[in-house]
C-alpha cells in the first residue's frame, strides 16, 4: 500500500487535498493521470450501464439535499455512528465495536486499556450540514448527500412521466457524495468526499431476488473484464444483523485489499432495497398493461469510483528486478490506462526522426490517448511509461524513414515488433475495443 | 424562456431539485436527456481543451476546501454581497445597486417605494460553510468551493513536480461549485449549485496579454463550432471598476439570453488573473532553460456548464406551424444532441420489420447515441424526435427487406433520402466528426 501511495503521488495520480496548507484528513485530489484513470472508469461504467442498455437512463441531481428527503429516506435517523470514550485512557470507539454479545445491550471492556469506565454515548459522523439562503436557522438547513440514490428516488415520477420507461428499468447516476466519517483512512479507501456510481433498478415485487442475482453476476463480470484478477475478487453475503436499515439482502463484491485486517474489503455493494425508499417518498408505479398500481422493489448496485481506482492500482502493480534495478509495471487495461500509446523519436536531436514521430503522434491522438516523450534514452522512456501503465510504446527510428515501419513495444510481454504505420490504427482499434 | 423551461421539464431535460418536497430555490436536477446533453458538452470541452492539446493537463480536486486556501485567495474577504433593507417597504437590495454615483459613498432612494430610510448594511450570500470531523468549532470549518480554480492553484507544485510541463501550460478542471446567491433565478442561469469548466493557463509575465487575446478568440470560436448563431454571441470588456479582486482585465463572451434586461448575459469569462493567486499561495516557477525563478501570470477561461446548456436550448429552439399544429424543433449540433439517431420500424406489429430495425439499431448503437421508437405513427415519432433534437430518424420499411435500403430523414431540412444500411456507419461517422 505504501508503494501504491508513493507511486500515486510521484507520478501525478493522487495528491493529498490542499497539501500546501497541511491537507485535510480523508480528502484527496486527483492529479492529471489519476483524473484520466478515474474518467476512464466512469466512462466505461456509463457506457455499459446506461448507453448500451435499453432499460437504464441517466440522471444528474444536486448534492445539496433538503432535510425532508433525508428524513423520509431514514438517513436523518440512521446515518451516524454512536461513539463513546474510555474515561481512563481516553481512547474513542464506535459503540458497535464494543458490544459484549449479539444482544447489543452491554458494553465490553476497553479494547485499549481494559478498563470498564465509559463516558456518555454520543452521535458522530454522519452527514455534512450547511445553510442555504440568507439565514442560519433550522429552516435553512440543507445536507450534502451521503449517497446519490435519494436524488434518483425523488425524481422517480419525473422520469416515469417524461421517458418511455416500463418496469423493469433503472436510473443511473455518477456524482460526489459526502460522509463525515469518524475514522477516514487507508489512503483513498475511506474518504469524507468521494464519487459514487449507482443504479436504482426498479422491478416488480417477487422478481427482485432474481434481478438481484443477475446484477451481482453482471457487476462481478465487469471487474473481470476490466482485468482485475479473479483470485482477488469474491462475493460476500452481508449477515442479516449488519444490513443497512433499507435492505432485505445485500451482497458485496469484495476485493483483496492488502491493508484490510480480514484480507478483504468492500468494492461494490448490491442491495435489495425493497420498496423501502419509494414507499417512504409516497411514490408508486402504474402498470398500464395490467392496469394495476404497485410499489416497485429496487435493486441497487452501488460503488465508489475511488475504491475501484484503489483496487485497480493494487491489482495492476507489479515489480520486476532488472540488473539490480527495481522496475514498476502498472498492468492497467488498455481502456483504463491514462495513456494507451506513447510515441518516441529514437533520438531527440534528429529533425527527420522528430517530424516523422510527430506525424505518427498526430495520426494516433484523435483516436487514442497518446503521449509524447523525447527525453532521455529509450530504456528510461519505457521505464517511465511502464510505471504509469501505458500498454504500448512506439519508436520511430531510421528504418521508419526508409520503409514506413515502426517498433511497437508491449508493456507486459516486453516484446518488440515492427508494424507499418498504416496498420497502426486498425491494430490498436481492435486491441482497445470493449 | 417559459417555453424552454416547459420543454425541458416535459421531455426530461431539467427538473426542479427535490420537487416532490417543494424544491429548493436556485437548484435544478438534470433528467435523462439533460444529463446526456451536459455530458456531451463536458466531453467536447475536455477533448478540445485537454486531450487534443500538448500543453494542458487535467485535474480533479475536492469540493471541500479548508479556510486557509480561501483566505489566501481573497475569497474570505471578497466573496459575498452587501445587502440592505428599506425600513419603509421592507424590500431588500444589493448595496451596489443603490449607490447614487460612481464614488460609491451615498445610497440612493429605495428602488421600490422611493423612501430614503435604510437599515444596517449586512453581509449575505457568499460561500457555503460546513464542519468536518467531530466538532462544530472554528477549527472544523470547511467551505464548499465557490470556483474550481483554487483546487488547481494549490496543486500547481504537485503538477510541476510530477508532469513534464513547461510554461506556457494549463491545468483544467470540471466540477461542481457552490455559491449561496442572494437572488438565484432565471431558470438555470443563476444557481446555487452548478458545474464549472475552468482552465488556469500559466504564462510568462509580459506574454499574458497576447495569451489572453488568444484564449478569447479560441473560446469564441468554440461556441460557433457548437452551432450557436453568431448574431447571438459577442465579446464584452468588463469595465475596470467592476473587475473581480484578482483580475487585471476580464473579457466575457456574452450570449443574447432573451430574459436579460440588457438583452445580453455572461456565458463565459476569460480573466487575466495576473500572478495574484500564485503569489497569494507563495508558489513560484523555476525556468530551467534560463535558470530563473518567477511567478507566472494566469489566463483563466471559466464557464458554467449550465449556462452553456441554457444558451444551447435557447439558440436551438425553433417553432414551425404545420397544418394548424405547432412543431418544436431543437436544432442541436449532432455532437451535442442527447440522441444522434432514432431507429423506427415502419409498423410496430410486423415481426420482420421489427427484427430488421433491431438489427440496424444494434449496428449503430455502439457508435452513435441511438434511440428506439416503435410507438404511434411515423409522423408522431418525427415530432417527438424533433423536439429533443435528434438529427436523423431512420425508418425500416418493406423496401428495406427487399433491397437493404432505409429512409433517413433529416431534422432540419425534413428531407428524406434512401441509403444502403451498409453505408450508414460511414455516413454518420463523417457527419458526427469534430
Amino acid at each position: 500500500m505504501d508503494k501504491i501511495e508513493s507511486l500515486a503521488k510521484r507520478r501525478g495520480f493522487i495528491f493529498k487535498s490542499s497539501e500546501i496548507y497541511g491537507g485535510l484528513a480523508g480528502i484527496w485530489d486527483y492529479g492529471p493521470l489519476g483524473t484520466a484513470l478515474k474518467n476512464n472508469i466512469k466512462r466505461e461504467w456509463w457506457r455499459l450501464v446506461v448507453e448500451e442498455r435499453d432499460d437504464v437512463v441517466g440522471l444528474d441531481s444536486t448534492i445539496l439535499t433538503p432535510p425532508p428527503v433525508l428524513k423520509a429516506s431514514g438517513h436523518a435517523e440512521h446515518f451516524f455512528d454512536l461513539m463513546v470514550d474510555c474515561k481512563k485512557c481516553r481512547s474513542r470507539f464506535k459503540v458497535e465495536d464494543l458490544y459484549k454479545n449479539s444482544a447489543k445491550k452491554e458494553l465490553d471492556k476497553c479494547l485499549n486499556c481494559g478498563a470498564n469506565n465509559w463516558g456518555v454515548i454520543g452521535r458522530m459522523g454522519g452527514m455534512f450540514k450547511t445553510y442555504i439562503g440568507t439565514g442560519e436557522d433550522e429552516d435553512s438547513v440543507v445536507y450534502l448527500r451521503p449517497e446519490t440514490a435519494q436524488g434518483i428516488f425523488v425524481n422517480f415520477k419525473n422520469v416515469i412521466d417524461t421517458m418511455r420507461v416500463k418496469i423493469p428499468f433503472g436510473i443511473a447516476q455518477i456524482g460526489r457524495v459526502f460522509r463525515n466519517e469518524v475514522t477516514p483512512g487507508n489512503f483513498i479507501f475511506r474518504q469524507r468526499e468521494f464519487e459514487m456510481m449507482e443504479v436504482e433498478y426498479f422491478v416488480k415485487p417477487g422478481t427482485d431476488e432474481k434481478w438481484h442475482e443477475q446484477w451481482v453476476e453482471d457487476r462481478f463480470q465487469w471487474y473481470l473484464n476490466l482485468g482485475i484478477q479473479k483470485k482477488n475478487l469474491k462475493v460476500a453475503d452481508i449477515p442479516q444483523k449488519d444490513l443497512a436499515h433499507y435492505s432485505k439482502r445485500t451482497q458485496e463484491i469484495h476485493y483483496a485489499y492488502t491493508f484490510m485486517p480480514a484480507g478483504w474489503g468492500e468494492l461494490e455493494g448490491i442491495a435489495n432495497r425493497t420498496d423501502y425508499d419509494l414507499k417512504a417518498h409516497h411514490l408508486k408505479y402504474y402498470d398500464d398493461e395490467n392496469k394495476k398500481t404497485y410499489i416497485p422493489y429496487v435493486i441497487e448496485p452501488s460503488v465508489g469510483v475511488d475504491r475501484i481506482v484503489l483496487a485497480l492500482l493494487l491489482d495492476a502493480y507489479h515489480e520486476e528486478k532488472e540488473k539490480e534495478e527495481r522496475r514498476i509495471i502498472l498492468k492497467l487495461h488498455p481502456r483504463l490506462a491514462p495513456y494507451q500509446i506513447a510515441v518516441f523519436p529514437l533520438l531527440a536531436n534528429k529533425q527527420n526522426l522528430i517530424s516523422k514521430a510527430r506525424e505518427v503522434y498526430q495520426l494516433l491522438r484523435p483516436r487514442f490517448r497518446t503521449s509524447w516523450d523525447d527525453r532521455g534514452n529509450i530504456g528510461k522512456r519505457y521505464f517511465s511509461q511502464d510505471e504509469i501503465g501505458t500498454p504500448w510504446c512506439i519508436t520511430i527510428d531510421f528504418q521508419t524513414i526508409e520503409d514506413g515501419t515502426v517498433t511497437v513495444r508491449d508493456r507486459d510481454t516486453k516484446k518488440q515488433e515492427r508494424f507499418k504505420i498504416s496498420e497502426l490504427i486498425n491494430r490498436f482499434t481492435q486491441k482497445c475495443s470493449p
